[in-house]
């Protein structure tokens, strides 16, 4: 039995909770915010409630939206300069991952010298970081609670994953409200990156009993509640299901780390900005296929969490249904099915195997995995 | 929808984390550290590890174990004096539910004013609390996760609730070696505690889906677990599996809150010092009937979560089977079966229903109840 650690931030969850920005930043002692968003978040009205409530509590701020979707680490060093030349003294991201993400990275910069570069790998974080909190408005990434900002080297391509207890926000507040804003293909690629999370922190070697549950409670919720929830974009109950679903992934795969899905599809994004959850979605099966060996008692169990009949059933057997449930479920959501119809070139496969067993979730992944083997799954997924 | 929150402090969990004690004391920035204990811990000789580890990180320390079960107001005044006489800066509880509730109420008192009896109920609590790290030795309080802290007011014989976000300690290191030096008693009842935690809070009106998914693992856990942990004093696994299940219970409870076992039994553990989970045990399956219609299908999921085949019954009878699995359980575990063995005398009866029905884990009892209702229920319990 190794030591495992556990860390959350304070969670505020509910309709209506955006109204408790302003008061959670004075709580923790912001003066003027920074307060990070993208243009889509902007012309939603997220952005601009944010502020409403900001101002509520008497606080400063000063708005930065030039994030774009696997943000660059230029877009960050731009932010931070931005936070300093505006004197800011707290941070909130408003968005999806992408806003987040950089919102953690501009806070990272905020209070610790350099490039962003310097920090890629895990704890290379010196000092503490200005308070943080994070309101999502997709359901899926996770940032909102976890350790992980993911960032692009531009010059290399390459996705960087930045892991520090550090980089928890201090509070997450979570209004499945906004949720209500997103088009059905976003809602779909967000929550299978959100069963991903679910499914690859439930296998992965770094898993505690405590991770496993919230895994397994969120494949349960996101297979009852995905489809309503992209069907509709008015769909309120599946919208509060499928933020509970991305919350309870995303704590666990903070303290669980990933795998392979997320260690290939990292090299996707870097090279050809690719939307991260339609990349797992397509790799998901493979990677599945793949680690069965390593844990078929799980598989079982994650069969029966995505509602399946396994009674009766040998290992193998409930494990086919378990990557059937996947597979009819990104199916039923018309997500791409091949890499290339995402621009992938065979002469890519090489380079991003190479640095896909690099890739920091690669080292939970529940069965070995040599640049070999990495290059055949692509392959099969062209 | 209501709007909810969620707190846990950091989590270290496994076996000899023990030994991070010093390092996680060091990082929340102690210079002296105040180490409440009780005489039983001492002699198990888990203080004493607790106080090699503080010393290794070149940290001072003052050790006080003035503590007794259900712990009085004056023994946590008598403590807060000796950490201002020694000056001490953070503040290490050892032990049960006992030592972790003293060592927070003594910690509120080494930075607010005034006498502990000022700081019953919710949110009164000014000022931020000292660095706080706790090391259950039992596996049932949850007191090392959670925003209580329970203090008898010795002239009234009455237990507060104080209950404040800001009694949440920030580290809880969860050893399970230490419950190998418990007697198989003091295993049953503080186990019976961790399911009583896990129930109430599951039916609690303050449930959210992150709360329930915890209580029922908790049941899930401790009916498989606790009674080879009582059984053998040796059996590693179990108390492994038991830490596990009283903290996740303990996580549960702490943001979703109790119901009407911990609100009478507070009652009866302020004025007769009668052992908590004992008395949770004796009065949980009057509570548990109760309180069924308010909740007939999560009491179907709790009998599924405690190992009952439910397959083709009605909500009333797989509801059924629920009470009888706690009572199945208590009853092999030899636990007391009235109050009367406890020392309850009829004339206590209505003093204590009238005090009951004022205890803050009333509030989310999911069935309404009055004095009279509770009176009724002390009465079936004699
Ligand atoms: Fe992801
Ligand atoms: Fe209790």
């Amino acid at each position: 039995m190794q030591i495992s650690k556990f860390a959350t931030p304070e969670i505020i969850f509910g309709n209506q909770s955006i109204s408790q920005i302003g008061e959670s930043l004075s709580r923790l002692g912001a003066r003027k915010v920074f307060l990070v968003s993208d243009p889509g978040v902007l012309d939603a009205g997220w952005a601009e409630q944010a502020i409403k409530h900001i101002k509520e509590s008497n606080l400063d701020y000063h708005l930065w939206t030039h994030v774009t979707p696997n943000p660059k680490d230029y877009e960050v060093h731009a932010g931070a300069a931005e936070y300093r030349d505006h004197e800011c003294n707290a941070i909130v991201g408003v968005g999806g991952g992408s806003a987040m993400d950089a919102a953690k990275a501009i806070a990272l910069l905020g209070t610790n010298d350099g490039s962003i570069l310097q920090y890629e790998g895990v704890d290379k974080i010196e000092r503490p970081l200005p308070p943080m909190v994070m309101l999502p408005t997709t359901a899926g990434s996770g940032s909102e609670v976890s350790q992980f900002s993911i960032i692009v080297d531009s010059a290399r391509k390459v996705k960087m994953a930045i892991i520090s207890k550090s980089l928890i926000p201090d509070i997450a507040i979570i209004d499945p409200q906004t949720l209500m804003t997103k088009d059905g293909r976003l809602t779909a690629n967000t929550g299978i990156d959100a069963l991903t999370h679910a499914i690859e922190s439930y296998i992965s070697l770094a898993a505690t009993p405590l991770t496993e549950v919230l895994s397994l409670s969120a494949m349960r919720i996101i297979s009852q509640n995905l489809r309503p929830s992209v069907a509709s974009q008015y769909n309120l109950e599946a919208k509060q299901a499928m933020a509970m679903a991305s919350l309870q992934a995303g704590i666990a795969f903070s303290n669980a780390i990933l795998g392979a899905v997320h260690a290939m599809s990292h090299q996707l994004g870097g090279l050809l900005d690719t939307p991260h959850g339609e990349v797992n979605a397509i790799l998901l099966p493979y990677v599945l296929e793949y680690n069965y060996i390593a844990a078929p008692e799980k598989y079982r169990k994650m069969a029966e969490a995505m509602g399946e009949n396994v009674a009766g059933l040998s290992l193998h057997d409930a494990s086919r249904l378990m990557m059937k449930a996947v597979t009819n479920l990104t199916g039923d959501l018309q997500i791409p099915v091949t890499l290339s119809e995402l621009g992938l070139q065979p002469e890519h496969i090489e380079l991003l195997s190479r640095n896909a067993v690099q890739d920091v979730c690669m080292a939970t992944n529940p069965r070995d995995m040599s640049a070999e083997d990495v290059k055949a799954l692509f392959q099969k997924a062209m």
